[in-house]
């Protein structure tokens, strides 16, 4: 394919680059997704994606595949190239090595810390840089990786499902079925694009529930890993033989000092089982969810999903902790006996109820997804 | 069923009849609302439209318009012409004595025992018969009505709002501006195309809710006329001063005898005020729903809205005598400790929970509308 040398093209390969970054959507876990496209003389000669962390960045693939052609080449790359060594060597050094002779950058890096120093190296080296071509669509490959840069507290999704009256269960706890399997699909998309799915261990004690990634279509994928499973516990109620303890990959229990003090016999049966206890503090005899994310957010994760209970849903949306809420509503009623979808123990007030905005609505099978984001309370 | 020269233009002017029925939307109440176009050499000479009832039908609002030109014209009418002596003489031996030379009908009269009768009337003076032309625009036109033909039931919507956890208030009470004015101008409208609005006394009592259509679009038409206020109140416990009784309109308190015989002074209190009071058996304590719906049927009542909080919502929809619901969801959450939407005490397995089908959802407002039709128990 000839492409001229226009700015619509410029944006083409830019759109490419992104699309090649989606490759990246199910594994680059604590890594960015990121992309990148070199054309030369209207030829696009390489092409690469980042797939999985300590693998080779977007750049390295595509030079690799340009070998000579890179030289003179045109890179346009989803995120600024990185100018430190990490797992992988310096990627702005890669391309001024390979003789490119312009690089289109959309977004910055993600840290306010060395935002532009990659950028400042290639200058340096008498490369052109464009940056902020298709900024915002580089952004939205990357809203959780780019709040743990700026903020240090990953990106938090809460999933919930309820019938159309607000209700999670019957009264007697049967909550088989009430989204359908479009909905329940939809679901472990969410969870294979999350670097750690939360849950409270009263789910676990209840549901049994696995929270892992069980669709073929990501668990076949290069590099795909199962997102790590978390459980709040902090009274240690966790029973050993429940079934999340005993699935592929890993899964870390957060609980109190006090509870593993009491209980070393369990702390001690819970890691040979290969589960990682984490203490984490409490505040107000719960755990500190704040703290939790920010502990989260030291092992890399970018992207959390919360798949729990009225009680730790509630308190991660009263903490305001919460960037998404993913809402499936079946189209059945079950009246108000049945359990509720939110606990919010401190909303004395309407005025001061959380109120959201739509962002998405669509049908689901035969259910209906809301994704919905926090509005700055009134 | 041979159309004419074009069938497109007969199209267009049963739909321009379909167009002129909905000038009576909110003020036919007790009646259907039809329309009538008279078109003569491909000119349409006559138009109308049924308004209110005790004035003249559609027909013959077009043929008066038409004058001589009847004489030989075609007749698009939205719903079979009467055939017997209501408050005005029959409609199918006016279109006979004009000299119309074919009928075109969409819908038949929604009474079975009746349908078909006019258009015999028609055809045995010689006059060709065409029916169901945009029979089923025609039948959406009277919904309600149809539906009390053919059953002897009034159709039922209940309207509701919630948070988006299924919340009507908190705890306290407190539920203004739940929804907001673009939600509530939408049930001004709603209400304002029913022939009764049915509330608890519960409601009445806790809001002081007046149940009246205040929006000047409506309240300004020709022939509106507020509709019947219904409240249900087994116990007699409403108090002679609340908002409802003081309203332009008529009002209606059905009550059971037990409670009418008790207090016999407050009956003759709310008679004072112009209420009609309306005894009605009692079911399981409660009023009974079915015989309540019929009592207003007998009245000529086609659509009633249930504008109700969870007891009386949740039994009506338990009774099966919802046809549809009205649901407005407010984008907050209200959490778990709030009022529910609906009571539904006989429910104890999922399996048996009322399903709907969303036949409609939009944006209103910052609000959400989804319009639910019920389906058959699973």
């Amino acid at each position: 394919m000839t492409l001229p040398a226009t700015s619509s093209s410029a944006a083409e390969h830019m759109a490419r680059a992104i699309q090649l970054a989606k490759q990246g959507w199910y594994t680059t876990r604590t890594n960015p997704r990121v992309g990148c496209v070199l054309v030369n003389a209207g030829q696009r000669v390489g092409e690469g994606a980042h797939l999985k962390p300590g693998e080779p960045h977007a750049e390295i693939h595509a030079l690799n595949q340009a070998g000579a052609l890179a030289k003179g080449a045109d890179a346009y790359v989803t995120l600024e190239p990185c100018s430190h060594q990490g797992k992988t060597p310096p990627c702005a050094d890669a391309l001024i090595q390979a003789g490119v002779k312009r690089v289109f950058v959309a977004q910055l890096d993600a840290n306010p810390l060395v935002a532009g120093q990659g950028i400042k190296k290639l200058q340096a080296a008498g490369i052109k840089v464009v940056q902020g071509l298709l900024e915002d669509d580089a952004k939205n490959l990357n809203l959780g990786f780019n709040q743990r840069m700026l903020t240090g507290m990953p990106r938090v999704t809460v999933k919930l499902a309820m019938s159309i009256d607000g209700r999670t269960a019957m009264a007697s706890g049967e909550s088989q079925w009430i989204t359908g399997p479009e909905a329940r699909a939809d679901v472990q998309k969410l969870r294979a694009a999350s670097c750690a799915i939360i849950t409270g261990v009263d789910s676990v004690l209840i549901d049994d529930s696995r929270l892992t990634v069980r669709t073929a279509e990501f668990t076949s994928l290069y590099g795909f890993q199962q997102p790590l499973r978390v459980i709040t516990d902090s009274r240690l109620r966790i029973e050993l033989n429940q079934s999340i303890l005993q699935q592929e990959g890993q899964t870390l229990l957060a609980t109190s000092q006090t509870a593993a003090t009491a209980n070393p016999q369990k702390i001690e049966a819970l890691k040979a089982k290969g589960v990682e206890v984490l203490i984490a503090p409490l505040l107000n005899n719960f755990l500190d969810l704040t703290q939790l994310l920010k502990l989260l957010a030291d092992k890399g994760c970018n992207q959390i999903l919360v798949e729990a209970g009225a009680s730790l849903a509630g308190a991660f949306i009263q903490a305001n902790l919460v960037q998404e809420l993913q809402l499936y509503i079946a189209p059945l009623l079950l009246g108000d006996a049945a359990k509720g979808l939110v606990s919010l123990p401190n909303l004395t007030q309407l005025a001061a109820a959380p109120h959201w905005q739509v962002n998405d609505l669509r049908a689901v099978g035969k259910d209906w997804r809301f994704l919905l984001k926090p509005l700055a309370s009134s």
